[in-house]
């Protein structure tokens, strides 16, 4: 395929280390419906000739259902999906084959071919996170006033509802959505007919094949076309990002999962037991969707770094674009597809959230606003004996609310029997009402709020 | 300030690991700045009185002013900025600097500086990538015309203007600038007033603090707002992409300089000499830009890393925050400064770049189109017979330009003088008309294009 | 200091991104060492004479008194450490500073100066280890039968003594200190004498200042000499492998400081408050451990990144090898001795380690066991059965020990009363006496044994 | 395999992200060795009898011959190799087969199998590494008095010679080798015996399994040894460092074979062409190795990621150690694979290396040198004069050497004709006599050395 000037063959080791269609067969589809609205274009400009034209594009079909129904099958010889599509249209259709390649190189074919399967991956991110963002909503509303321990630092803080927890991830995963929004935005200029790097003297019509093949436009210039991989860039960050919201809430699944929280039991469908610990009932989907993060990171590391210090155009170094990106959206598929099962199958234990929330003095802020609010005591202060009032419960061997009268008086006069009524989980939740706050009603205005933005 | 319950003093390590005024220190105007709106709302909302407040605002102006004379003076014991400025406020105004801290907590309040503070680092980078796109155009334009090789693989491919390969950075710059866009848009939503993490009592205002900031409006979920760090992770994300293409730039930038290439001299001001060799003009200064690329991933994998598996809400590995975006921040601003300076002043040797596009065969490929064109071979076939021109070339030692009509009739009979004509130089470049191609008026047309969008 | 060649001065921006003197002058002791040891050589080879030498000699001293006395005052024009020292030595002694350069480079002197730099680091961090190894060795003699369950998958798997578990750290740290010993033993080898990178012609004793400065010989290739960044790198992963070591431990004292678990109470000079939660007690030294861990791969990820693709001898990006060695060394040390503060004033607490193993069936395996070694039952049905009556256990709402020798008769013929003595924790426990297993007596050996290779 | 105690099935999802078959196939040779190693062991030491462990034996040799000769049939709800090889025992041999996983959990087999598998994976890089450096000695014996330009900042800086240059690549690879012999012998101490996590109660001897499987001894601590993935991290850090000497390598032939440098010319064996440009001739293999080390550092960079914070013992997230290395092996066996055949058949031009050599005023620091030794001027004013004879000699647009004595003289009366001797370009090199330096006497003398050191 390198045409007249080669005398000796490729060594076998750098056939080995050049051929690509070990995994860039993953992108067929992509190659023949890029080919098919090339092929369409020459014929519209006069190019080739129609008949020419018909007969690839029938040849290319005939590829296509070959592919659909067999696989690809590999012949390093052939280097990549894109001389193994055109060396099976030639035996499919003879000289004419030798036309398709009219206009173009492979590099900007390959450009245009791993766009469009990385703005897929883009959409289909988009649709897993919208499913795992719609059940966890169901569970958010579910659970809008189940009081749990709200955490910092893992150390009981204040209490909140499960339902505002839970409605955090759907923040975080409404970012992730955007973050694959601005990225298929950003990438979706079509680098075909930009040819090997410097355009090309046919008359051919960018805007056709661009349109035909969903892009927004012709890219815009032809040596940033050919070297730029940009948007698998945004692909792996965005992944990243995304991955790294799904370790939280695996982290958060495996610790509550553990037996001295009790927080949640997984049911037998997403757990798994040991082959030497009979007793044992494992968290591992969490776990692998935690530990995938890792891997996630370094995919879009390795990409990167593969990046670094590259001068213009094209250069083989960007064949190492795809593995990173064929890694990626199968680890980012199984990790939002078990997490949304894990989310919609969970069993919370209400019980355990409660007791939790109400060992760990959680509502102690409670005690110092009531000093702010009902008696003027600036803030630092009203902080300051609050904390007494810890210290005393813990020198007793009790829980906060369980001071009496008598011992917050002992602590400051102007403490009274109002000030342990703000002190319930109850009260404290309910007294949460500043926007984006934990009060049920504003959970359930937000589960609300959020349904409406997801449709 | 922890109030009434801690009898130990911390470690003196403890202290040491947990201060972080050794960095927060430079977000000292932010965190004055949200004080300051802070304060108007509880003054305007009735939590605090009117006087109480205009003590605290005038307060923090006079802090703000020191600040900015003398600069912070760092005290270990005091933690972090947040505790630094309210120190010297209950030094400067007594007890009345207690009600400050009323319906906010530092995780809101450290949330909100720092997203003022990236914030500000996206508009920095945003403008610093304008000035330099805009230092490639008044190059691009003014070499609209110059031929050089256009590589792939550092090797000779077609020739291309110089004009058109430095407008495809500015596409990569324009690039980058779109990804700064999106992630301030993405983190314009204020965390004031979502409090440690449950929100709060108070009856706070969190449209007119997030609007007196610049804010779009509040966050949504308060146990989001405390743990979110999207935000900063979305700025080294954009700035790893941003420099990984100016590492691209720059790498061009010191192989062009090298003598066998010879295609750019750095003026004295852009060169560094040797403290041993004496006939040296190093290109340090894009050294120093290619490496600082590895600086700014690492910056953001170290984020990413520290951000993995932390369960809800904040949690202190989030001090890990500042460094890598106070270091990035650092780096990239001295790397677009200096390839602006570079752009601008860089001298490109036109004898040298087209002396280099003359070599190496580079329109072997106008030959395959001619026969496309000309004579309807397809071009497979077409790109055959031009490599075995090339063969023939090289085996009589000449460039392919210089063959004659003879040994082009020798290798295929459709050949002839005609085809000659299509090897030039000039009319290679010329005929790449194709929307994004390299022909020098396409070149211009989108230096005119890009101009446009930039103001 | 470029000699006669230059006519401009160096643009502003040039000079901010070129200088390193705000951290190579960390480095100025090992300058002046190695400046010192190179001078001596050439007195004592004749290259300079005697007196000069001295002359030079007693200027270093005067600036290592005056550096150690008021710090190092920088000045940008002044580039690095280097041309500062060379400087003042000229205010001091004159014309004779200007031969201390002879038979130099400053790529060979960075290069010295360096690795005597991260050797220091290796050898700090090899105490380090050996002073939180010796920690953990006290806590797990003291604890050498302190029942805590045994977790995988944070789920109870088998009880272990708390004693066992500290020392799985001990076997860490262990491998972490040999890997600085490798480090060290690996970049003992010293730069100085192979000038800018192709030798000198005077006739220089390397053997002479590879002793001075305790290496183990010259190294071997002058281009390898000057553009080897290898050790650097060997310290950033020996304490990324260290850091991410920490981390898991800093994770378990998080969990294990939460109310749920509360295996562990951190003394309050280990822990911290909050602004707004009275009631707060964080474990922030064990978090800032874990987050720490993040940036140091990051700057591991940095020096990797900056280093891909380099081509010899030396290039300006090396200059970015100092930052991430420095953070590293600030982020570790500190690290390491929070966590052996932390370890040595961790207060375990044994009644909650000993319930939380008593719970959650955490000697099925022993029942397995006793089937297979008392009954000849195959393990993989032993297993079978075990798990049968764990879920006999569940469903009668009691532990496995709880259940009666009718239970167990009724799930298999073959349990008696026997099978009830192996599932008591002790027994459990003392029962794994395999070498390197938990049984307390094994435990006091391990102990002892690390004892011995520690002194 | 999870005993009686699960009711239902796994979901879908949760069996296609738990299943590790795909990948850990790769391990079967491992996994039959490990396990024949330790029912050998069970055998002698009683603990099961002589007849079962030789059915087990012969089943487990019959299952390698299945899978010699037609791979691993996968099947996802068998989960592992383990699962597979203990399921297919099973059906080979009956109940008997349930016997092999006593006193043994998959936790410490798959740490074992991994081991010997990361332990192979070591040895196979350290004989490539081996055979590399081979093909680097016969090139720089061949050249070791073929000049070329020394360059620093990719400018000329001084004359060296090719072999020389060479020899700094044996150094690094000698490094690598160095590294991949410290992780081995690291990780030289064998799990198996060490169970689910806290030893186990047979009577195992762990001692001879260790010996029968080539390991130092067993591993220390049981939970240490089930969590450990120290060696898995050390072999990447070695390889991504033995991946960023190549790339550096890589970059250099990508430089050299561009046609302005024209340093190297690569055969057809390590050529590629272009489908669109026919007289490319491009270093594809290179540009591969160059690129795979960002993959590599990608990898361990995901390995590390994942092993961030995890608590012990085995958690699932350890899964994720084997993707990393098996990519890695792949990548980093074809890079040194590619990389000695390359250096085996590359062509070096002479003629192009001297000239280049020869341009650039390469021995300006001999000048400078000389005024030292023969005029005791100190070296930083020699410096300058030699800096000045540069500016000269640019300002007559001639080469340094080709100054007149007239020429020399005017810009400093010291100057005479024998300093015009000491510039030519085997003047410079020839005196380059110190140890390392690259005077061709001394090159034959390191590769004569580095031969020794080979064997």
């Amino acid at each position: 395929m390198w045409g007249g000037r080669f005398a000796g063959a490729p060594d076998k080791v750098m056939e080995a280390i050049n051929a690509s269609i070990s995994f860039d067969k993953h992108l067929w589809r992509q190659d023949i419906r890029a080919s098919k609205a090339h092929v369409a274009m020459l014929a519209a400009q006069d190019i080739i000739d129609a008949e020419a034209a018909e007969r690839i594009s029938g040849g290319l079909d005939a590829i296509a259902a070959e592919y659909e129904a067999e696989g690809v099958t590999e012949n390093p010889a052939l280097e990549d999906i894109h001389m193994h599509v055109e060396a099976r249209l030639k035996e499919l259709i003879g000289v004419d084959a030798g036309r398709l390649h009219t206009a173009r190189s492979r590099n900007d074919q390959v450009a245009t071919d791993f766009k469009l399967f990385v703005r897929e991956a883009c959409d289909e991110a988009d649709a897993l996170l919208k499913a795992l963002q719609s059940a966890l909503l169901d569970r958010a509303e579910e659970h809008a006033d189940t009081i749990m321990p709200g955490f910092t630092h893992l150390q009981s803080g204040q209490p909140v509802t499960l339902g505002h927890h839970l409605m955090a991830y759907v923040e975080m995963l409404a970012r992730d959505r955007s973050r694959y929004t601005d990225a298929r935005r950003r990438m979706n200029l079509c680098p075909l007919g930009t040819a090997a790097l410097a355009g090309t003297p046919y008359p051919v019509d960018r805007d056709a094949t661009a349109e035909a093949l969903g892009f927004d436009g012709p890219a815009r210039n032809s040596i940033d076309a050919v070297s730029d991989r940009d948007f698998a860039l945004d692909y792996l960050m965005a992944s990243t990002t995304c991955a790294l919201h799904l370790s939280r809430l695996a982290e958060e699944i495996v610790i509550w999962a553990s037996q001295p929280f009790g927080f949640v039991k997984l049911p037998d469908a997403w757990s798994t037991g040991s082959s030497i610990m009979p007793q044992k009932r494992n968290p591992d989907a969490a776990e692998l969707v935690r530990g995938h993060s890792g891997r996630v990171l370094g995919a879009m590391v390795g990409m990167a770094t593969m990046l670094k210090g590259l001068p213009l155009a094209y250069a083989k170094d960007l064949q190492d674009d795809k593995p990173p990106v064929l890694e990626v959206r199968k680890l980012l598929t199984l990790s939002l597809e078990a997490m949304r099962g894990m989310m919609a199958e969970i069993k919370f234990v209400p019980d355990k959230l409660r007791a939790a929330a109400a060992s760990g003095h959680a509502t102690a802020t409670d005690l110092a606003d009531w000093l702010v609010r009902e008696r003027g005591v600036p803030f630092r202060d009203a902080h300051h004996i609050a904390g007494s009032a810890v210290a005393a419960a813990e020198a007793k061997g009790v829980n906060l609310v369980q001071l009496t009268v008598e011992n917050l008086k002992a602590i400051d006069e102007r403490l009274d029997e109002t000030a342990l009524d703000v002190m319930t989980l109850e009260a404290s939740v309910a007294s949460r009402t500043s926007f984006g706050g934990t009060a049920p009603a504003r959970v359930r205005e937000a589960v609300a709020e959020a349904r409406k933005s997801l449709d």
